[in-house]
């Protein structure tokens, strides 16, 4: 990714080019989205299999409990109250379950997961976007995990803001070293002041399904303290509850003694783990201050999010079934992990070459092909798989920087078993013929 | 307003002030909006009567209709659909029924109106922000009417854009010869190049209730024609459905003749005249250049608004009762808006020297008080307003510039008829004592 170059158009007058459309900076630099393509496909060519997309599976959406759940709501004599707006910040008492429910995980302290510090967003990308709005100015640096999720590198990039990579060992875990090097190289060149965040994502992370370990936090809190950099560490815990047999037992970043000091944001969501369509995320972060200019952000975007979604997962919470609920979540995608794993191995891909680690929670697969075999958009494999009828997130579209050319996400999520099996056919039957 | 002064934060470092937040430039210049003490009295004050607030009324939310539709929705085998991720532009049916309900007004364009140069955002004012985000700079100009939404004053004070008033006669059309003088002003001071947009309301403004005449929209175009000035132009049409008898009759930009040419985006809603709690809102434009770069910026923003609520919405058009609930919601606020304009005349506003005009839809009274009467926040009327238990909008909050301090902003959507009454009479005894 290049170092920076953000023409200043400022200047641009309002004369007659583009028939009268002239884009800020910002608009300008907006590009279509590498994985746009690729995420049309199914919809041009219904016959083939989708691993990439990142969507749940319809057959676990709560259709009955939404029924249910809305039903009651409209029903009541103060049904109306859910139809109405709500504020900025989000309904009160769901934010009150949230903050319970996030702080119920063990180790996590709920001194700090606090329902006024809490804030509902449309999906936990919204706060995202709200964080780095106000936090980042074009040529700013945002420290990622690499691989990471790749649409926050696109919103960085629209953002003009550069994606930096937090060096990992070859078990994936963060190398304390080689990130000490690259603070002091950064700060050399005089970019270590434009280092505004760290963007990590905790559990089951988009798209490696690794999780960080307690030694990975503090690796990464005790480097930035020793690089007296008391920078906000967002952490990304989209898909914590998607946890197949117990949950990651190491706590988020706000309950880590190692973070003292820090401004932190962690990022939940009720959309992977109950219903994407009603879209309910939501920010929790100890800094009342910078809650205050999100919310100020956020109002003059959006007003709020929805009200309605908000009260039905209130009510969800509510009625205690969400725990149970989540927990056959992932005991559902969890046989979706074996049965994938199960028909990889027996076409034989890791025989080919190809490595992965089943996940243990998530909906994701990450793969590398054997050395030679390049999966990008465009490359052999990619359209010996297209032809056979399956595609995949290439892996080089999940890199800030370095990006190598050889591995694939795949999503366990949207396929039913049937065509889940026939996919990983259709990709196995790709890399055998290579 | 100050001409502008954004300095360079972006040399700043990440050394320890601020407790290691270092905001952007965006950040640095969020305020509190000026309304936020203002909406938050009446959660403070329970027997205060708010006047103020945007809200609708509760009375005529469709609680049975949701109700009704939900479980129709989530009762059928393909329930789950609704309840899945959507996409970033909105679901291909609503935008359907949507273009087709545009187009059905008088004099609208169906060619022009298209479902496919349509797209489904968090109400109509993330589409606003959408547009403003990929068209402007700091430092850039958009016209406004003068009074205009004062959330948008605020969206565009955090953006940095510099809002100028479009000049009106007395009786509040667009003065073409006041707006010609004002281009030519802005032209010598090197500021009309930097005019990205004009942003006005055709449909019962949000303040002043008053519809764009046939001509106002003609003078608006053949000024900027006249100056080169083909630049986009944004209506507003939040309250076009809350008609109190029959539809406004002027058509939108996006049909007129005298905008062929022009960047067009027509800003319309489902939150005001079905369901504020669904937050469904849309914007059409002519433009798919345009379009593209506003569902790519929505895409890194929220990567496409719920989807169950727009399930809803598209149900309810689908099953044809749209048209009637419109009508009968027209009904009912006109009845109040009779309602409080008698409560006003029968307590004697009008005799004291208060000057408003009924309005024919919508949700306001905008109300100019006699000469030599203060109504900002904390003069002595607001306290007396306060000091008897009712709250209203400060005009002045909703002027670009030039801000007059003598007029105010009533909302007859939240109150039911008994309150609406007793906080009409409220304000009037705080009139009647100065």
């Amino acid at each position: 990714m290049q170092e920076q170059a953000f023409p200043d158009t400022s200047s641009r007058d309002s004369s007659d080019r583009d028939g009268g459309l002239h884009y800020s900076a910002f608009g300008a630099r907006l590009e279509v989205p590498a994985i746009n393509h690729l995420m049309s496909i199914p919809s041009e060519h219904p016959e083939v299999l989708s691993l990439a997309a990142g969507f749940t599976d319809n057959a676990v959406l709560p259709a009955d409990l939404v029924r249910d759940v809305v039903s009651r709501l409209c029903g009541n004599p103060s049904g109306a109250d859910c139809l109405q707006y709500g504020t900025t910040q989000g309904r009160k008492g769901l934010r009150e379950l949230t903050a319970r429910f996030v702080a119920s995980y063990h180790g996590e302290n709920a001194e700090v997961i606090r329902a006024d510090r809490t804030f509902i967003t449309n999906g936990s990308q919204q706060a995202l976007f709200l964080a780095m709005r106000v936090l980042c100015d074009p040529g700013d640096v945002v420290l990622v995990e690499n691989p990471t999720y790749f649409v926050f590198l696109s919103m960085l990039q629209g953002m003009g803001v550069q994606p930096v990579g937090i060096p990992v060992a070859e078990n994936g875990s963060i190398d304390g070293v080689a990130l000490d090097a690259l603070m002091r190289q950064m700060d050399r060149e005089g970019r270590k002041g434009r280092i505004k965040a760290a963007y990590v994502m905790g559990y089951y992370a988009n798209p490696s399904s690794r999780c960080l370990s307690l030694e990975d936090k503090m690796v990464l809190a005790a480097t930035l303290r020793t690089h007296g950099m008391r920078i906000p560490v967002i952490e990304d815990a989209a898909y914590r509850e998607l946890a197949f047999e117990r949950p990651w037992e190491v706590p988020s970043v706000l309950s880590l003694d190692a973070y003292e000091g820090y401004p932190l944001l962690y990022l939940g969501t009720y959309t992977k783990p109950f219903a994407t369509g009603l879209k309910v995320g939501y920010g929790i972060t100890n800094r009342p201050e910078w809650l205050e200019k999100m919310l100020f952000a956020k109002g003059n975007q959006d007003f709020g999010s929805a009200h309605f979604p908000q009260a039905i997962v209130e009510q969800v919470l509510q009625d205690g079934v969400y725990p149970e609920f989540v927990r056959n979540l992932g005991l559902h995608y969890g046989a979706k992990a074996r049965l994938l794993d199960s028909v990889l191995r027996a076409e034989g891909l890791d025989r080919m070459g190809w490595r992965w680690a089943k996940p243990e929670g998530g909906l994701l697969f990450w793969l590398r092909a054997p050395a030679g075999v390049d999966t990008r958009e465009g490359s052999h494999f990619y359209e010996a798989c297209l032809a056979k009828g399956v595609i995949y997130v290439p892996g080089n579209l999940c890199f800030a920087d370095g990006a190598p050319s050889d591995y694939i996400r795949l999503s366990i999520g949207a396929l039913p078993n049937e065509k889940l099996e026939e996919a990983a056919r259709r990709l196995c039957d790709a890399a055998r013929n290579l």
